[in-house]
């Protein structure tokens, strides 16, 4: 099943998309939001099934032609947006050009910090940022909403409340970064409002894609129009998200509609290296910091600038028959100015 | 204005409180909660207003006796929940019992930290803990509840967008804070779920003791029946709540409902050492872990355990009158068993 919301309110309004993204029905009969129908999730799933099954046969009354830019994310805000970093090798990368050791605990203990879910971006809107100078940056990532996890669920318990899967576009200001670390808080103002895929997928969608908690398949990631990354999601997840979903809930219940992000996608290349560019023959990156920290261990400089007022990122995710999955996040870099 | 939620449903119903907290009446006509009425601040803050007015007066319909078992936090889930640290004195204290020198900048730039929001505590609901191992301590704080915050605002501006005030119980799990930090992402167990005072009340509540957009009044704290701590909340304050408001609106829009917190109100002694345990004629702590470092300072190694189950905490604030202002959080640690 597919889910989204159009950019209505605050919360969106809950419809059901086709699974070729073709065409679409409101659901606010069955749930007015997509935060109401994952709290009652039980109930209501099968209702959203049915409608689904009859959109794909073409007898849903009231089916539309679907606008991915009329859709908000999923969800369009959240009660608990908390994000994990589950590619260890973007995590060594980062480490590796400042000298730092990744500790070995990092391979057992999933590194995660708590986002702020109160106003995300719709997929095609535009980022604004107030200077170029903090080192504006996209990270590609997938997600999952859960419904409501209790505290200190394992990690096959945690499995069973991954409801609905999609695409994330963590944005992160790389300059604001150092300074937050070490203060010792963790991200705050570097991690300004994240954009979502505007669709988001229940598991079984993902077929045999969906092994083991984790998404074998490419996040295809474009910047200004270039392929900038096919990093493989799966096979270097250390972490798959039942193990994520059961780190967010060891010392707390998770209220429905949690969403957990998988980090910024990233694969080593062949020889366990640093993964090459995608005009090197490699699979690319999906975030700006990891290139420029390759250049760095290879140059002894970073080349590739962060992004600019005018830049334009794309993330998508295809299955085996090349068809888009969750649709696209397409957004613009814009300057803000505070009122 | 004082309001409350009853502890009904996900966010709870929305009821106006008497200036004593003797009565309250209904406001679910008006706003069915409390999120939905700081959504629509300026259109039904004057209705509610007048029906406090009318509760006081004893001329409001349906008014009933309060009984603050019944009342979940103010938002039982919010969408935005960050922290600050913005007494110090407690920072210092920290970091001296484990021999770091706190930087200068930090008295100019604000800690803060995003918690999760999706699920708090009720005031008088147990707090629980899968171990005592966990170092389980409470936090007495102030809170703020915002409006919508346009990204970028300066403090001025900020201070136009806090519209209640309250008190927190920012539960703690001191053991697992230190392997958090040294991971770099900042605190994510180690902040289970907070709880907040049964009433938050508009700024004016406070007549002369809200200056600055901070509380100059005294916290109160019991541990087990016998008074902790009765620090102030004013002078201390290095950034008012308008500089954590701003702070946290740096880098992205503020949705409507979030909740902006003081960290642990502390104050140094009259020398400008540590503060001294109310027992030593000192105004105490609210918190276990500082006078378990004021400890270590003092005598080389903490005395006072942290919280064990079947231990009660209770935070509450007087007006000069004596009178309690939000109520009472009055809790008790239980162990909790996984499903």
């Amino acid at each position: 099943m597919k889910l989204a919301s159009l950019n209505q309110g605050r919360d969106g309004e809950l419809i059901v998309v086709s699974r070729d993204l073709a065409r679409a029905v409101r659901a606010t009969d069955i749930a007015p939001t997509l935060q109401a129908a994952i709290e009652h999730w039980e109930t209501l799933a099968p209702r959203l099934e049915q409608r689904y099954a009859q959109l794909n046969d073409s007898t849903a009354e009231g089916a539309f032609d679907l606008d991915q830019r009329a859709l908000h994310s999923p969800l369009p805000r959240t009660y608990n947006w908390a994000d994990g970093s589950a590619y260890l090798n973007h995590v060594q990368l980062v480490r590796q050009a400042r000298n730092a050791e990744m500790p070995d605990s990092f391979w057992h203990d999933p590194l995660m910090y708590q986002g702020g879910g109160d106003a995300f971006i719709a997929p095609t809107e535009d980022i604004e940022a107030v200077s170029e100078e903090h080192g504006i940056d996209f990270e590609g990532e997938l997600a999952v909403i859960t419904d409501d996890v209790p505290m200190g669920v394992d990690a096959a318990a945690a499995a069973e409340h991954i409801k609905l899967i999609m695409l994330v576009n963590d944005v992160s200001l790389r300059g604001l970064i150092p300074g937050e670390l070490a203060k010792g808080f963790g991200f705050f103002q570097a991690k300004p409002a994240s954009s979502f895929s505007p669709i988001c997928v229940t598991p079984d969608e993902l077929g045999n894609a969906w092994q083991d908690s984790r998404v074998h398949l490419p996040l295809t990631v474009h910047l200004n129009g270039e392929t900038f990354g096919q990093p493989e999601a799966g096979p270097d997840m250390i972490f798959g998200f039942a193990e994520l979903v059961a780190h967010a809930a060891r010392t707390r219940h998770l209220g429905a509609g949690a969403v957990i992000g998988s980090g910024t996608v990233s694969n080593p290349g062949p020889d366990g290296g640093p993964g090459k560019p995608v005009g090197d023959g490699g699979v690319g990156y999906s975030c700006l910091a990891e290139v420029r920290m390759v250049e760095k261990i290879l140059y002894g400089e970073s080349r590739t600038p962060f992004l600019r007022f005018g830049d334009r990122v794309r993330l998508e995710m295809f299955n085996r028959d090349g068809q888009s999955i969750f649709g696209a996040i397409d957004q613009q870099v814009v300057a803000y100015h505070a009122p």
